[in-house]
Order: structure tokens, then sequence, then C-alpha cells
């Protein structure tokens, strides 16, 4: 293709003679003759108006001319000739193939990208105590659907320190089970493969101490050396006024080193907080933890995490402020606070102060490189602490999938939440042998023998294939990906526990994937789920790149534990749609 | 976004002063300005190289300069660029794609065109006494799969004068009754719009008669005028030497009007043949009609059909010589013969002499425009005499969908095949009245309620939605069109019956319809079958554009008799994609 098409560009562009060059304005003969070579894999297609007779047709034939392209009668777009072959704008067929492109830097090259997204290939078998499949490479707390990082305490119960709340389907925020097991997964899974944690804990004391920092109380506040009431262990007391322009008690100091986390053994008292100060981009900012229920909220540069307003308990504060600036500045209202939460992405930020105010106690200060194992044990226990009798975790916000047609009224449970939940707690009790964690994961499979219509997961294809519902609306939907997924989840379950109710789940489902698979496939892609099979008058949901490279990703991934032609050829196929292949027609 | 490309272009077309005229040969020159407009719908998707702050990134911005476009990092094409905009080749997007293009015949437009084929809208409410669908467009007897219409007289039960000798699966021929059915349909919907026939009746006596023929008995030959024994009416004997190059009887005649038709009542004795001479494109072809069962051959300009070998009784001939010829050219070997054939098509053939030799009578001699009726009768009486003791109509030839996973082993049953030859029974049933043609169309039911791994054609999806099966393979096929055929079958037969088990059959299908219909929706088109679904390691079998147009059609037709808004949504869709729309994605 490319060489018939060079030669005679190569030969047109020799024969000029006329090249012009007028200031920086580059100039450019293109030589059309008249009887080009016919571009081969146009033989046939094309009517040659000339003909092997008329060799004189003038303009039809010259180089590089304009050409108007009729679309299927319905639209124009204009495009070049060279010889037979036509040229069409990338423009057009972008929007009419929804295909990608872009051109090098240096303008020389056209990247054609027929799918955007990519896919992963498991490295090896997929375990029940190892990396929940690729959401190593998640971090789920940076998603824009993710309010903050919960800093409120609470009873036990509602207590959600820790966690994600979620702005999935309601902005005000929710605690969205699956967000909360990815949250717990992706630490745990970053934690496998994570290089050690570099920890920097600063000595409690007053005045400069030997690794360099300098605690400072500033005038009128109070910073002195106690011991805690109930275990006696020195501790550290402070009492300033109140506000966070007040003078505090300061801790300054300065790493080389990226630290993103703070972790504090705090015991506030009246209207306790901490504020860090962090440089990025030569401006300063301050992200607050204050004793509020209000989860985040910022004015300017200053950011405001609540913890909770209950106080005179111990608490460890681990913290990622990096990740709360962020959310934090995203809060504000306008453009300019978006666009100002975007410039940090990327951006050097250094923690450089830690100011403490009001009334407390401070039994340990650190920064850390990460947290996984804090963040995964926070995603565990809320899930303990927050499944119900049936076993659930449900989901508070109604969701409306084609309105009238395809909802959820809350609350509702999704089998993909329950297996996500089930494959965190597996490895908790993995990592502990605490029973609590196991025992949570069988309770949750009780929704998975329990039909959507009665409050459960499980629905059946025609009658006849189990399947688990990542959205259990009244007219089943089959949403492939979150079907997966809650198989992995019992898989999980299965092989730590040997559980026979979980073993049936896990083949049942199994047997309902491999035949219904292929209606999944469109010859191109795939579609997200099967909401056309139970509302007829619907098109078919067609998946987006991300999500068919999802599909692929689950099929190689439970291709590892479950060998299967049909897994293997299904995933091949939908990896060379990707590039533009596509199923034979007859 | 044609005014936005053209308008710079026409820009840079003013500003070009040099113009070169050489001999026959135009130039063009283009100019690229090195700060054209950006093509608006690329915008934020091209990296422009040079920037806010470069206008002077001379190469990168020659009009029409050359560009190589890397597809995928697969392959690569060479394009043109133009400013900021790309053009690819047709030559690549169409192979890509496979979409379809041609540059009109004064090289101005660019025809673009997503599909090749057309659907068939509906005029009128479907009838079981109406046109049999858009049947009435088709000539059946001209499909290449058509090795000819059978010439040969024999026992009732294994007769097929009159009706077509398919080749499809078995090149040596098969009287496939799919194939029958759809030519007498064809011909039934043909006869309801034609046009009056035209005939032209030659008196039969000697010598030159009174509308302008001549009956001519060359040296030896004897014509004479006797009675029929049996009837006593008035014929003509003739008696001659045998062999085509013998002196015949000769009736010569010359006509103004296309008469494709002879149609001849005889009666012939010892070897006796019948000639007909045409004269197509300046060259005399023979079209020989002989005492064998060999079914049609040729040599040369000559082609020789079979009438049977038996003898010394009275048939009506009724031949389409311009078809016959064409067929009979075509079982020559070798390209020139298939040439000649196809050289036909379209070209005026005119029959100019019917030349009898050996020994026969002759009771009537006519020339018709055309014969709807006799061939519609001819498949309705085949199909009645060749009804099997279970309802069927076996097709004798095996069938190999997919090697050793989708196969059918000769004989078996076809729901297509039933349901086309019952929808033409009942036709026939209600322009004679004859009870025959009812009750053979009502038998053919039974075929519908056995289930195809016992020899029937009825399997059903997901042991739940009936399906009545074109092809009924092991593993279940779901062909859907050979399924909507069969059900227009069901649907006539219970329209002129009131047959509770035919408007059973003819509901449970439709149910089944409304069901699994978006299972055939790929977003894009539609898929032939489901066999992906029984058999999950295949890939998807699309649709081509003409079996995808035959899918609309269908409903379309569906929609008049059983209006409902799935049929019409679905149609309205698959409509949308024969000019490159698609179901939306997530």
């Amino acid at each position: 293709m490319r060489g018939s098409f060079l030669r005679p560009l190569t030969r047109r562009l020799s024969l000029c003679l006329v090249l012009c060059s007028l200031s920086t304005l580059a100039y450019i003969c293109l030589l059309g003759s008249p009887r080009l070579q016919l571009t081969s894999s146009l033989n046939g297609l094309v009517d040659d108006p000339g003909g092997d007779d008329s060799p004189q047709t003038g303009s039809a034939t010259q180089a590089g001319r304009e050409l108007t392209c009729d679309i299927n009668g319905l639209q124009h777009v204009s495009c070049l000739r060279d010889g037979l072959e036509v040229f069409l704008p990338f423009s057009f067929i972008r929007k009419y193939f929804e295909v990608y492109g872009k051109l090098s830097a240096d303008g020389s090259t056209f990247h054609w990208q027929h799918s955007y997204s990519k896919y992963s290939n498991p490295s090896q078998k997929y375990k029940a105590n190892g990396p929940y499949l690729w959401f190593g490479n998640y971090n789920v707390a940076i998603r824009d659907r993710v309010k903050v990082i919960s800093g409120i305490e609470g009873k036990p119960k509602r207590s959600s320190r820790g966690v994600p709340v979620s702005t999935q389907w309601n902005s005000s925020g929710h605690l969205y089970p699956t967000q909360i097991a990815q949250f717990g997964l992706s630490h745990f899974s970053k934690n496998l493969t994570a290089t050690s944690t570099t920890r920097r804990q600063f000595l409690l004391t007053r005045g400069t101490t030997q690794d360099g920092c300098e605690w400072k109380a500033k005038e009128g506040a109070v910073f002195r050396p106690t011991s805690d009431e109930d275990t006696g262990r020195p501790v550290m007391e402070f009492r300033t006024s109140e506000g966070e322009a007040a003078p505090g008690v300061e801790l300054d100091f300065e790493t080389t080193e990226q630290f993103p986390i703070v972790q504090l053994d705090l015991f506030l008292g009246q209207n306790g907080s901490v504020s860090v100060y962090v440089i990025a981009s030569g401006t300063t900012y301050g992200v607050h933890y204050v004793m509020t229920d209000v989860l985040i909220s910022s004015k300017g540069q200053d950011v405001y995490v609540g913890i909770g307003a209950s106080r005179n308990a111990w608490r460890t504060l681990t913290r990622d402020v990096f990740i709360d600036l962020r959310k934090g500045l995203q809060t504000g209202t306008g453009k300019r606070a978006s666009r100002t939460a975007a410039a940090l992405v990327g951006k050097t930020v250094q923690i450089v102060k830690i100011v403490f105010r009001g009334h407390g106690r401070i039994g340990n200060a650190t920064l850390l490189t990460q947290a996984h194992d804090e963040y995964f044990f926070a995603a565990c226990n809320y899930l303990v602490k927050n499944q119900d009798r049936d076993g659930g975790w449900p989901i508070t916000v109604g969701r409306n999938l084609v309105p009238e047609l395809l909802f959820l009224t809350a609350p509702w449970y999704s089998a993909m939440a329950q297996g996500q939940c089930m494959s965190l707690l597996v490895r908790a009790y993995l990592v502990t042998r605490q029973q609590i964690y196991l025992q949570s994961a069988l309770r949750a499979l009780e929704l998975f023998k329990k039909d959507s219509r009665n409050g459960g997961v499980l629905t059946k294809f025609a009658d006849k294939y189990s399947w688990y519902e990542e959205y259990p609306t009244p007219k089943s939907s089959f949403v492939l990906n979150g079907f997966i997924y809650s198989l992995f989840g019992i898989y999980d379950v299965f092989k730590v526990s040997n559980d026979s109710g979980a073993r049936t789940l896990f083949l049942d489902g199994m047997t309902s994937l491999k035949h219904m698979l292929p209606l999944f496939d469109t010859g191109s892609g795939s579609v997200y789920d099967l909401r056309h099979f139970s509302i007829p008058s619907l098109p078919p949901n067609i998946a987006r790149w991300d999500y068919h490279t999802t599909h692929i990703s689950q099929l190689l991934y439970l291709n590892t534990i479950m060998q299967s032609k049909i897994l293997e050829t299904t995933a091949q196929r939908w990896i060379d749609y990707l590039h533009g292949k596509r199923a034979p027609h007859n």
C-alpha cells in the first residue's frame, strides 16, 4: 500500500520544477499526471472516468485536487484526490467511526488508534491471598467520584474513619461499599509490591530535636510534657487559643523525601485542631483537621477536613495530606477551585509544618511515604462493622439506569459490592487469621442465594442460567463486569473456606458465563449488559472501550483459575477488536 | 465541516500565483500557509507541533504534503496533510471498515456507501392471498444456484417438470424445496402485478399462414394434418430424420415483441425433438429439447435440455428459452462459456425459428411473454406430489455450516422450506379452492411440533423459547431469517384454516422473536444466527448486508400483521445501521 502510493508521488515531485520559496512560507507544487497508475486496491471499485481511450480528461486527474465526498447521500465532506485515490479527512472519519488519532509532535506521523484503553494481562495465577486482579494499579482515593477519605469517628456502626465517601449517583456523598472494597483491595495489592514504607517519626520534646525538626510554642501557647492518664506513657500536652489564625504549637521541619502522609496519636480536648501546611508550586496551603462532622470544605488556600466532634479519647489520625488538599480544593465553587486542584496533579507537594491548636495531647507524630495497611484495615473493619443481618452491605442511594425502565430504589444490594467486599475480607482473614473477617465474607454469600425480586442479587437468564446482579433491577440487567467481579469474590471465599455453598455458586456462575459470554460479543466489541434482552425495545448498550478492556482483563484473570477454551478464545477475539479487527460475516 | 475546510483552501488557491500549464498536463500549486485555522472538529485532538508561539514550523504545515499514518502501531499508510487536517486514503478505509465507494463518472464526486444492500418497505399489509413479501422482485430461475428449470417428466412422485434444480451445496443438482417454493412464490407474486400475458398462437397448417409465419417441411420431412387418436381433435403430425442437423419441420416467423417463452402441446414418438433457434447479439444459438434424462448440457452454440425419455403421451412443454439458453451456456466448461452466458444478460434475444424433428404430433404452438401461472402451479404440484409422510419436504444433500461443529446429514427438513412451501400452497388453495393444497400445507405444520433432535424443526432457546430451525443442526443454530420466513408460512396456514395448532405455533414464534431479537443486534448490524450461543467457542456470525436488509424487510412486513414496538424500533435501528449509525455506548 505504502509503496504503491509513494512511487507516483515521488515521480511527480521530481518532475516538479517550480519550487517557490517566499519568506518563511514554503510552497510545494504537486504535479498531477493524467495517467497515474491505479492504486491496486482500488481496482474495479473506482470508475475511471477517462477510460483507457481518453487520457486527456484534464481536471479530473490533478493531484491533491479537491473533491466532494457524498456520504451515504446524507452529508457532504470535502476530500482530496490524487490520481484515482481519494483521501478522506480524519475529522470526518473520527466522528463517523469513533476512532482516535493524534499527530506526532514533529508532525511527521499521524497515530491512528482504534481504541483508547488497555487491558491487563495477568503475570501469574490469581490467588485469594495475592493481589486483587490489577487493582494494584489503581489509586481509588484520587478518583473524582471520591469526595474524601472520611476522617469522621463515631460509634462503631457509623464510623467511616479512613474509608472513601462516594459522590457516585449522589453528589452529597454516601458510603458506597463497592468503592470502599476497591479502596481496600487497591491498598492491599499495592502493599504486596510496594517498596517498604519510609517513616520519619518526630521526637516529642520542646525546641530543636536531634533529627533537625523544631517544636515551637508560639506566643501564649503552652507545650509541655506530661503522661497519659490511663497508660502513663509520656506524651506532650498543648494548649493554645482556638482558631486557625491563633498562635499554636508548631512542628517545623525540612524533608527531602515526599511524605504525603501524616500519622498522629492524638487526644483532643476543647476545639483541638491540627493544621498541616504544604507548599505546592510556590503556594502555601493549609489543611486543617478540625472537630466537626462536616466531611470536607475549603476557603481559598485552606482546606478543612472533619475528624468528628467527639473528644477526650485517644485516636490515631492517618491522613494523606496531598489527597486531602486536592479533594478540599475541588469542593471550592467555580472553575478556579477545580483548576487549582487539577494544577496540583503531578506537582511536587511538600509538607513543611504541622501546627496544633486548642487543647490536646500528642502521643506520636510521624510522616509516612505510604499507609496501605492502615487504609486496607480501615476498609475491612468498616465492612465488618457495617454488614447487616442479611450479610449485605446495602447501597443507600437509588440508581436510574434507564428512567422508568431500569432502576433501583435505595437501599439495594449489589453482587459486585458483595463480591469485592468478600475478596477484601478473605484477604484480611488470610493476613490476620481472625475469624471475624472470614465469617463476614461467608455471611455475604447468602444474598447470592436469594432472588433479586426478593431483595437478593440472584437472577436467571431465561429461567436457566444463574446470574449475580451488580444492579438487581426488577427487569434483570445482566451487567457483565459486575457479575465477573462477584465470581472472584465467591471464588476467594470458596478457596479459604471450602464452603460447599460457595462452590456451587461459583460453578453455577461459571456455567452461566461460558454459555452467555457470546451474547455479550458484538463482533467488534462487547455489550456492557443484556438490558436489551430484558427490555427488547432498548438498543444494546455497547460497552465503551474501558469497560471492554475490563471485560478482557477479567476473562484473562478468570482463565488463570478455570482454564477454558471459551474464555481464551473470547478474550483473544476481544483483544483483536481493540485494533479494529471484526468477527467474520457470512 | 465542508465550509470550514473549503474556506482556507479557496484562499490558498487565490493566493497561488504560479499556475503552470504544460501540454495537456495540468499543474496546480497548493500554497501551504503555516498558520491555517484549525479544523474545528480536530480541536484538542491534534497536537499542534508549533504551538501558538512558533508560526514558522516550516515543512510541518505544507499543504497536501505527504505524511505517514501509523495504524494502531500495526501498519503504515501513506496519507496527506493539509494544515492540521490529515487525509486518509479510501483504499485503506475501505478495507479497514469494509465500506464501499465509487467515483462518479465525471470524477467530481466520490460516493461513499456504508452498505450495499436495500431493504423492502411494505406498501400494504401482508396477506395470505397477496404477494409473498417482496418476492415479486425476484427472478429465481436466473440465479446462479439454479442449474436449470427441469424439463424432465417422470412418474408423478419423481417428475420435476417445471421446477428449478438447485446446485446449492451440491453442484450435481438436487430438488431443493426452499428454492422450488421461492420459484413458485416469485411467479405468483409477479403474476399479481404483471401486465397481461401476450400470446402468439400459431395456426397449425402447412405453408404460410395468415398471421405471417410459415411452416416448412424440409427435404424428406413429412408434415401433415391428422387427428388425435383419443380426443379426435385436429393436430399436425411430423416425421423427419433424427438428429439436430437433419432437415426438419420448420416454423419460421418474425416478431417485434420479446417472447421468451415457447409453449407446445406435443406428442413425441421415436426420438422426437424440438429445436428453438434464437439470435442474440448477431449470433444464432440453438436450444434443443431432447428426449433424455440429462437435465441440460451444451456444445458450442447449442444447448440441450432434457425433457425425459418417456414417449407416446401428450405433454405441454412450456419453456423460457432465454433462461434455458443462459443456463445451458453456463454448463459449458471454461471461462468462455460463462462469458458467453454473461454476455446475454440484458441483450435482446429473439426467437426466430422452431424446428421439429424425429416423429411426433403438435397440438399447439404458442409464444408467450410470461408464464407465471404455469411455473407457479408446477411448483405447487411438485410439492403436493413430493411431500412425505411426515408432512415434510426432505432436503437430500448434507450441509456443513461449521465443519464438525454445525452440520446436517441428508435427508433433513428445514423450517424455512416448510414455511415457504406452506405459503405457496396456501396461495394455490386460495386461487383454486382445491383442498389438496390446503391439506398439504396443514400437514406441513407437523414438523414444527417435533423436536429437531427427533427429526423435526423445533428447538428451544435456553429450554424456554420455541424456535423453528432453518437448519436443525444437533446444536441449534437459530438462523433468524429462516425462522421468520417460517412464521409467515405458519401465519398463512392459520389465516386460511384457523387451525389452532398453527395459531399456537405462530404466537409461540412471535413470543420468541420479540424476546430474542435483541440478541441478534450487534449495535452496528445483525448476526445471521446464534451459533455462538450454542457453541460458545465460535465467534458471532455477522450477517452480511444483504442478510441484514432481509432481516429489516422481514421485520417491516411482520409488523404489518402483528404491530409491535419491538419490531418497529428494531427495524428502524437496523435501517439506521445501513448508514453507519451505531447503538449508543455507555
